[in-house]
């Protein structure tokens, strides 16, 4: 490509090169692709009566959910943030706790913990991996913490520290491994918010299957559907049978009786939804495929690039490119909001990087490390449409 | 019918004279009736590729909802104990406050009161209704609560009450208006938990709009199913504005940019089940139609009956008649046991009304008015297979 005076050109130069122009209409930024494959399965769901909570699909679902992460146990949730809390009450999550998350997420993270009655700690990214930073949360935690018996004090605060959660941003996989290091260090479980990143992998060990559990988000913008949906990945025999048992009201097996043992939720995925699931599921190789040639696209797009670069995975990992990023080499709020409403007004739905959660009223006053990457993350980041259909 | 020496030969023949003989088969307690139109509305669903958070179906089915219930806003959320939390909370339902419940409810009333973070306060039922009982409630708060400015205090405890919750036991219409007037008296809000009674009237007024607002559940097992799903009901144009927003992760509307003012839930229907929900209401006229042909039958083969009573709808009341509903003369535990496990045996799947929930171990030590009702409603109830095509 030729090279330009002004980002915004560049951008739009990129965008029209790698999805075509845009006449009377949008470019979603990421859309589901439903075929005939998913309306048989549903109705298959449909024809048997079973839609809600108990019912083939869901134990299917978790079984090929299961084969494609390596995670032994499987628990299908309602949705991402439902498996997410339960997966923090799981650990031992506990009212007034405090656990540490990435300010560059989406708030379900951050709410997620707040159902919990804890307070989110935050923690910065990692320039390259836009993930939470191991070096950044080590110096942290060895500067306000305190061991007292078992448990890991906030100093400044006095409260527990009780998980640290580390999400894997748009699919790329984060420094999972060290992340664990620190963790352990600390004596801290790791739950992984692997929302983003169904089919990434670190080496050629599934993201989420790194810590004491993760999760995952089948919302219609991700990588694959369920209407709304999540689950929860587990190697822990104990832990699985114990969120299944939280996910359905905590119901005890009797033949006819109604015992519940534990205050609890009704998070279980209906059989609905996890049909549409399965079918997605069936497809789940083909869209990583597409997805890749896009990238593969805006990379190529971008080589030659003034003002912009690709965000790649990180090495050693295999990411599932679920939402292309472009960084501006010069982090600039004002530019990246010139490049949004340019592209957008062109038809490309491009959007920025999450308002950081710091930042939001509601967790303004929560306990954080220093956060810079993060912030020049925010002003540097858009991410492209990055549909599966885009890369057939 | 001829009248037996034993309970369960009166109640197995009352079975069969409805339901017929069972042969190597059984016969469900209430199963959804799914068909050609459900497929092709779900089908519709599908090809718009819009099956997520949003989507014209949820428009559809909460517009619907709201001409046949009357309340002028619907919020359609993921089930029904999401759709009482968030009601709940709306109505200011703080932790540490006690929430006034029905002992004899589904455990999803207590856990709902549990996840605003307070507790439940457990009230007696009526005998005839079999809903939260006004005189005993009048004479309980009477005994043990005293005003502090705005609040009322239980003073055992000093915890301060916040609202009432009555609950529409079976679809049978609960002694609604009565109670509405002892909240008034205490100055206290009512959110009604209409889970088992889309459909059900006291006199033309469609239960769930009497309180400040009121909740629906579509879970597979109800009256219309939406696979999993609830709705909250109400008059109250911010409360509503309130609930919907706090059921979308509290974002703020923008082009592009991620601000959300509250710590919020994923709590939104999706939309895939809300088509689902659109095909099985414009079925919910004759679905009640035949689950009143249903109850007829019943109540026409229990009329001579020596042991059992059918439960009909209050006077002044429409029901549902969502589970049919019979009930020992002589309240005894042995004995509903011996009928239960007795028509279980030969395939008709009853069961008996819920094990009282200040009885379950997480509730035991909660707050409670005298009880008595509520034990002898559990020792003399039993609901009887409902399906609404049983009785087409």
């Amino acid at each position: 490509m030729t090279t330009h005076d002004l980002p915004t050109q560049e951008f739009l130069e990129v965008l029209t090169s790698v999805l075509g122009r845009v006449e009377n209409s949008t470019i979603a930024l990421h859309e589901p692709d439903i075929g005939t494959h998913e309306h048989k399965i549903v109705a298959e769901c449909l024809s048997s009566g079973w839609v809600s909570s108990v019912g083939a699909f869901i134990t299917q679902f978790e079984k090929e959910l299961s084969k494609i992460t390596g995670a032994k146990y499987v628990v299908a949730t309602v949705n991402g943030t439902a498996a997410l809390h339960l997966a923090l009450h799981s650990v031992g999550v506990k009212p007034g706790d405090e656990v540490i998350i990435p300010t560059l997420s989406f708030v379900a993270t951050a709410n997620a913990v707040a159902h919990c009655g804890a307070i989110p700690h935050f923690a910065d990214s990692n320039t390259d991996t836009l993930g939470m930073d191991p070096t950044a949360l080590r110096k942290h935690l060895a500067a306000i913490t305190s061991k007292r018996g078992p448990d890991l004090l906030n100093t400044k605060t006095g409260r527990r520290i009780s998980a640290i959660v580390p999400m894997h941003t748009f699919g790329h996989p984060t420094q999972i491994k060290e992340l664990v290091l620190v963790a352990d260090e600390f004596g801290l479980p790791i739950v992984e918010d692997a929302a983003e990143s169904l089919g990434s992998y670190v080496g050629d060990k599934h993201t989420g299957t790194f810590g004491r559990c993760g999760t995952l988000s089948f919302n219609g913008n991700k990588t694959i559907t369920t209407g709304g949906g999540g689950a929860i990945l587990t190697n822990d025999e104990s832990l699985a049978a114990r969120v299944r048992h939280l996910a359905t009201t905590a119901k005890i097996s009797h033949d006819y009786e109604y015992v519940h043992d534990l205050t609890a939720w009704n998070y279980r995925m209906p059989n609905l939804n996890a049909a549409l699931g399965c079918a997605q599921l069936d497809r789940l190789a083909e869209f990583l495929k597409h997805k890749r040639n896009l990238a593969h696209k805006y990379d190529e797009a971008l080589k030659d690039a003034k003002f912009l670069k690709f965000v790649s995975e990180p090495r050693g990992t295999t990411s599932n490119y679920w939402l292309n990023t472009v960084r501006l080499v010069v982090p600039n709020l004002q530019t990246r909001n010139e490049l949004l409403t340019g592209a957008r007004s062109r038809g490309y739905l491009c959007r920025p990087a999450w308002n950081l959660l710091h930042q939001l009223p509601m967790y303004e006053q929560s306990p954080r490390a220093e956060l810079p990457v993060a912030q020049l993350l925010v002003d540097s980041l858009i991410n492209v449409p990055s549909s599966a259909n885009l890369g057939s």
